[in-house]
């Protein structure tokens, strides 16, 4: 690859500080483009969806017509890998995924993890056809949800309160490790055939990081998460990862300096200026504008906007939000926000 | 008072370090015991509830009778401040608090702070019945919740998702500013009614702490607190302030060093190192065991306390939960807890 085709993305995760940060935006592809939700309507699942590479690609393509990004990310779901583990897994319009709760069963067993590549083959058609639709100089990233989210949803067979999943982790420690272990094994299995596909980088979404209490979150997140790290390394992927701890708080140290990520993913909440002091010295950061701008606009979104390129400026950045963009943004808010990132306004 | 008199509870908020912390469970008098979910049946409202001096009283008692506390709390909501500013709250049954939603509102107005220490006088009245029912060695604490938190609710009429509330805070930053002004005097002016009436000490339940930018945590709640704390002291209240941002992740530090609270109540997430080093040296720290460990027992329950124990070791510590005590939990459990930390095991 020629120096000037090398991506701004890549460039950053190898340590680079840039002028101009390289922006993407988590869930670029998505209900915000009115385009995308016309899309959506050619598959009956959303799972289909996922699983049909020309849709999953026309769905990357979509957001980078519009706008100058650096990066494309693979169009799937965290809950895939279940889906590969035998875990049978629908969508429910409106309300979220839903799952058969592990924790109503006595005995927990998964499918083999080469059955589940097998299965999961059209995300790495998928990625193929991303590759090489889209220009050099755009990084692709592939992704899976961190052990212990993917846990949570197949331990209650939903979102939102995750006390039931806790409380697992009390009352059935070995199981729940040997779920960890499992999702451990297929994620690097997963992650490591969409490299072999053509992902540049990769990002490991730990959306549910909060309220562990701090041995669970070593047990839970961090041992998990090192594991996931070095079973990549031993299938041979040397490709920079960004870990995505949403909601660690003031254990984003912990999870930078331990679990071997390359980038570290900060939220929304947390000030950049902890997240460098917290890191390792040098270490890449992703983030952290708050979402709501991009609903909001205007004077918010533009203030916000400098306030994120100042607070982080000085480390290697990728320009980012904090959380994933929702289907209430606005698509000229998105254009408006990387004008400013790209010096252009 | 004699010295041997002084409750435990403030013989620590004034700094000193104890070889057996003394403790005390956030919402210790609840539905987690039979005897409460009995008193319950006698009043319509959960609002009526609380303003009964009787009964808020008799539920006060009742965690008393049954375990060796260090502390009692007034039974009261954090939802009695807007009640008393005028805006109509109710709770449905299995689902949680309601209010008319400010954001559907085009002009804001409150009562009169007056008018609102008028209607909240039965919550007064069951302070000073608590007071001269309580042994002297145990604490009467009293409480608010933070500006923020309560505004939350104001803004949406109900609690969950933020966004709504945080929206508001983008689009109307003027009237946010006066809603929060409003809530520091009624606040202020409530605790201060409270400390009259016997308290001894008071907590500012501030529950809704995360998923803010750094920007908005200073000016939503930082700020708010501080302004509040500002206001108790020309009130002529000096008694000691503990602050519990939950959920405030990384911005515990500057919550504790800028807000003027007396002892910082640290979440169930938080690691004792991390709060020890980030609140001034010497400040009092309050909690953290996870409150499932009440519901699930056991080894988890012992170990998990012995840990709590150990971690805030050396610092001015308050034993509690990281977050309230929740109906599951078992009152046999809560026994065996606080024999632990009373070194009776």
């Amino acid at each position: 690859m020629a120096g000037g085709d090398v991506p701004a993305l890549l460039r950053v995760l190898s340590g680079e500080r840039l002028e101009r940060p390289p922006v993407w935006i988590m869930r670029q592809a998505g209900r915000y483009l009115p385009e995308y939700r016309e899309l959506r309507t050619r598959a009956k699942s959303f799972l289909d969806f996922c699983y049909s590479p020309a849709l999953a690609t026309e769905a990357v393509m979509q957001p980078l017509r519009r706008f100058p990004l650096d990066a494309a990310i693979l169009f799937s779901d965290i809950l895939v890998v279940p889906d590969a583990l035998g875990r049978k897994v629908w969508f429910v319009e409106g309300e979220g995924p839903r799952l058969n709760p592990l924790i109503e069963e006595q005995a927990w067993s998964f499918d083999d993890p080469q059955r589940g590549l097998q299965r999961l083959s059209p995300v790495y058609e998928a990625v193929e056809r991303i590759k090489a639709a889209i220009p050099r100089d755009i990084a692709l990233i592939g992704f899976c949800g961190g052990p212990w989210t993917v846990a949570t949803y197949m331990l209650q067979g939903q979102g939102g309160e995750k006390e039931r999943a806790r409380r697992a982790a009390y009352e059935r420690p070995g199981d729940v490790e040997a779920l960890l272990a499992a999702l451990v094994e297929m994620s690097a299995q997963h992650l490591a055939a969409q490299v072999k596909a053509g992902a540049d980088c990769l990002q490991i979404f730990e959306s549910w990081s909060e309220g562990l209490t701090p041995d669970q979150f070593r047990r839970l997140i961090i041992e998990p998460t090192k594991q996931l790290l070095v079973r990549l390394r031993e299938l041979g992927v040397a490709v920079p990862v960004i870990g995505f701890p949403r909601g660690a708080g003031a254990q984003i140290g912990a999870y930078a300096r331990e679990t071997g990520i390359t980038a570290l993913g900060v939220d929304t909440q947390t000030p950049a200026a902890f997240a460098k002091q917290a890191a390792p010295e040098g270490m890449p950061l992703q983030g952290n504008l708050d979402p709501l701008t991009l609903v909001v606009g205007g004077a918010a979104l533009e203030d916000e906007t400098r306030r994120v390129l100042q607070d982080f400026a000085g480390s290697p950045h990728i320009f980012n939000l904090g959380h994933g963009i929702t289907p209430e943004a606005s698509p000229n808010n998105v254009a408006r926000l990387i004008q400013i990132v790209k010096g252009a306004v």
